[in-house]
Parts: C-alpha cells; sequence; structure tokens
C-alpha cells in the first residue's frame, strides 16, 4: 500500500486522521508510533516526521505532517464526498476557520485538562492539584461556550449543513477529555446533540478508534 | 468596495492579511480596529467577529475570521501567482503544514515573547521578570530552530523555492520580537537571509505595514 499512515490512539489529531481514512474507504499501512513507549523519538521516526509527534502519512515518497494539512490533502487527493471539504470557496473557507481556530482552543484546552487529569497523575503518582485542574477546565469551558455559540449556533456541524473535516478534528478533542471519566457535555444540550450526531455518521468507526480511550473512561468510573 | 479588511498594524496575522493584499493589488477598503483602545470589544464589531479579535475580512455579505483560513480565501478568490498558494497538491499541503505548525510555535513562541518584553512592561510599569523572560526566549529559539532545520533546510522559503503565504505569516511573527530592540536573527545567518529575502520581495508594502513596529524598535535602541 503506497499510503502510510502513522498514528497513536491515544493522540487526538492521529484518530482524526485514522477515522478520515476508515470512513472513506481509503486504503492505508497502519504504522502504529507508541507514545507510552517514546517511539516518536527514535532516529528512524525523526526522519519520517523531524518534530516527532503523530500523526504523519507518508504517500509515495512524499512525507506530510499536521492533522489540518494531512486531512486536507486526503480529501483532495481521493474521491470523497464533498462535505469532508467542500469545494465551495465560502464552504471551504468555514471549514479552514474552525481548522485553524481550534489549535489554540478545543486542541489546547481540551488537550491540557486531559493531561492534568489523566496523563500527570498516572505519571507522577499524586492526583491533580484541584485549584489549578479548576482553572484549566474553565479555561476549557470558555472554548466549549464558544463551540456551541459561534460554530454551532446556527448549524448542526461545525461548519455548516454536513460533516467536514472540521468535526473529525473537533470531535477527536472533545472526546479526550471523557478519559477521566468527565462528563464534558453535561449541562450542554448543543453539544451534546452535535457529539451524539457526529457519533453516530463516523458509526462503527468511531467506537473503534476510540476504544482505548473509552477502556480509560470506564476504568476511571468505576473508582 | 466589497472586500473590507479588519485589522491593527500591531497585529501579526492582521499585517500578514494587509501585506498580502497590498503586494497582489487587491483593492479593499481598511477598517482599522484600534486594539489599544479596545475597540475589538465593541458590540458592533462582536457582530463582525464573534471572537472579538483581528484580522477579520468580509467580503459582501461573507464574514470569515482567521488569518490562515482569509489568506487561503483572498488566494484562492483573486487571480493571485501561483507561487502564493501553489495548485499542485503537494506543494500546496507543503504550505498547509507550515500554516498549522505556527499556531503553537513561531505564532505562540515569538508574541510571548513580545508580550512581556513590550505589552507588559509598558502596561504596568515594571521591567520583565529576567528569569521569566529568559524561559520565553529559550523557548522561542526552540522554534526559530525548527524554522532553520526543517522549513529552511533545503529550500531558500518556508515552503519551497518561491514565496508563500506561509512566508507572509511567518515573517510578521519574527519582525514583532524586534520592537523591543531585540535582534532575533543573531547567530541565524539562514533565518537572517530569509527574512532579507522575504523583505525584498515585499519591498516597499513591507516597511510600510511595519512602520509602527519599527518606530517601537528604533525607540527601543535608544534607551
Ligand atoms: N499540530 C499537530 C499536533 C501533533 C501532536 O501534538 N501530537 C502529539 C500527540 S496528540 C504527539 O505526538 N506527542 C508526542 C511528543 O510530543 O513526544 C497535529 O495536529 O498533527
Ligand atoms: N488565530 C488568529 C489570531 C488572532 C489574534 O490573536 N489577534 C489578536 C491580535 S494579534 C487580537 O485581535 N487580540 C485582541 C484581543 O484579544 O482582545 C488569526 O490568526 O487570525
Amino acid at each position: 500500500m503506497s499510503l502510510k499512515v502513522y498514528f497513536d490512539l491515544m493522540s487526538q489529531p492521529a484518530r482524526a486522521v485514522v477515522l478520515f481514512c476508515k470512513v472513506n474507504k481509503i486504503p492505508f499501512t497502519p504504522k502504529p508510533i507508541a507514545l507510552r513507549k517514546y517511539e516518536q523519538q527514535s532516529e528512524e521516526y525523526k526522519r519520517i516526521n523531524p518534530f516527532q509527534k503523530v500523526p504523519t502519512i507518508q504517500d509515495g515518497d512524499f512525507k506530510l505532517t499536521e492533522s489540518v494539512a494531512i486531512l486536507q490533502y486526503l480529501a483532495e487527493k481521493y474521491n470523497v464526498p464533498d462535505h469532508w471539504y467542500p469545494k465551495d470557496l465560502q464552504a471551504r473557507s468555514k471549514v479552514r476557520e474552525y481548522m485553524a481556530w481550534q489549535h489554540m482552543n478545543t486542541r489546547m484546552h481540551c488537550a491540557t485538562v486531559f493531561i492534568h487529569e489523566v496523563i500527570l497523575p498516572r505519571a507522577t503518582g499524586t492526583p491533580p492539584d484541584e485549584d489549578e485542574l479548576k482553572q484549566h477546565v474553565n479555561t476549557m469551558h470558555t472554548t466549549l461556550t464558544a463551540m456551541e455559540d459561534v460554530f454551532l449556533k446556527d448549524t448542526p456541524y461545525l461548519c455548516g449543513d454536513k460533516i467536514s473535516i472540521a468535526d473529525l478534528l473537533g470531535i477527536c478533542e472533545v472526546e479526550q477529555v471523557v478519559a477521566s471519566g468527565r462528563v464534558v457535555t453535561a449541562g450542554r444540550p448543543t453539544l451534546q446533540t452535535w457529539t451524539d450526531r457526529v457519533k453516530t455518521d463516523l458509526a462503527p468507526h468511531f467506537d473503534e478508534v476510540h476504544s482505548l480511550m473509552h477502556k480509560l473512561r470506564d476504568r476511571s468510573k468505576k473508582n
């Protein structure tokens, strides 16, 4: 298979890329990179991705990093339904607007809560500092409110009437937070309806790609 | 003029958009939003950009935020030379890779140094905490090294043989740091050559759009 996808299912942007390939039946050679074993830090992987992060794709000789660039590349290269990354200039621009916005918002703030609530406690064996965590959770909620009040204000999906690559990136970030058992959509009917809708559209691949995250969630619930 | 551009020349991403229009002779109605007067926080501007930041464009009824999305929109809508945002899929993907990468790198880390070295000392009347500033400067240098070692490794511009919208975003972030009098390219011949090259390509518009930043720089030098 000429298309190789380097990923770890613990990584939000990597899951978005894997999901996109599965939902659109794009054949690829899976190249798992276990972040917990620091496989991204090998000299071999550095030649694939100098930033030593996932995801990366390699298509023939062509290497590409950054989930946003990868999703656009795959959508344009393969004959996927137009709604994923519309040809209409205004519709496409709206998808790009969310994808630019999310870096310092959904991506940064949901990941920060996940790191403080799941990763650091496991690494250090000590529970999170409650005050610090609360601040991070509040900042995340500002982002979730913006998702509802701006991007989901008038439309069922983040950037219009149909699902796009923006929703893929969005759902993978939001779903990262549930790993601690946190119900991220509590008191947020708009976000809840959107997550339900997107997960239904992505079934059965959504659960498949999130099985590890859901295992973490179910384990946290029991505690 | 149907195209309106909302900007403040103190804003890196806003300057990139204004520069793109000027260099490509795209006619627009300038709509200055003075951040120092908090004009972005008005109810009127909130209807243009719900995030109350610059830049924003309005083209007829169509409103668009996020510099990365705006530059792609303008490059695709107007008949600009191909090198700005190439039609070739791989070349275009490389431009998008930098534009995705920069949010948490050039954009975040150069802006952080600027805020700690220029904005906060003016707002509070106290000089920056030296240790904290040093940390931010070190983080910025990690980003500048990545610009040189990855994006400028084999090519004269960030994403290939010709100038693209990625270089516009890059140069406006790097030039923000000089406002404190800091010589950001010191000991960095690759970065120095690239900044010289890009500024030459953008003359005379580069200096015109950066006159305010350069006034700050010249004032800092005198101290
Ligand atoms: N902006 C990048 C982010 C990539 C990223 O941060 N990946 C993380 C996992 S979510 C990673 O590989 N981290 C490993 C490391 O930093 O060592 C994208 O969207 O692809
Ligand atoms: N990701 C946005 C960033 C926009 C942004 O942060 N703009 C700043 C100026 S550089 C702003 O308007 N700040 C005003 C405020 O936050 O009140 C873009 O690239 O357009």
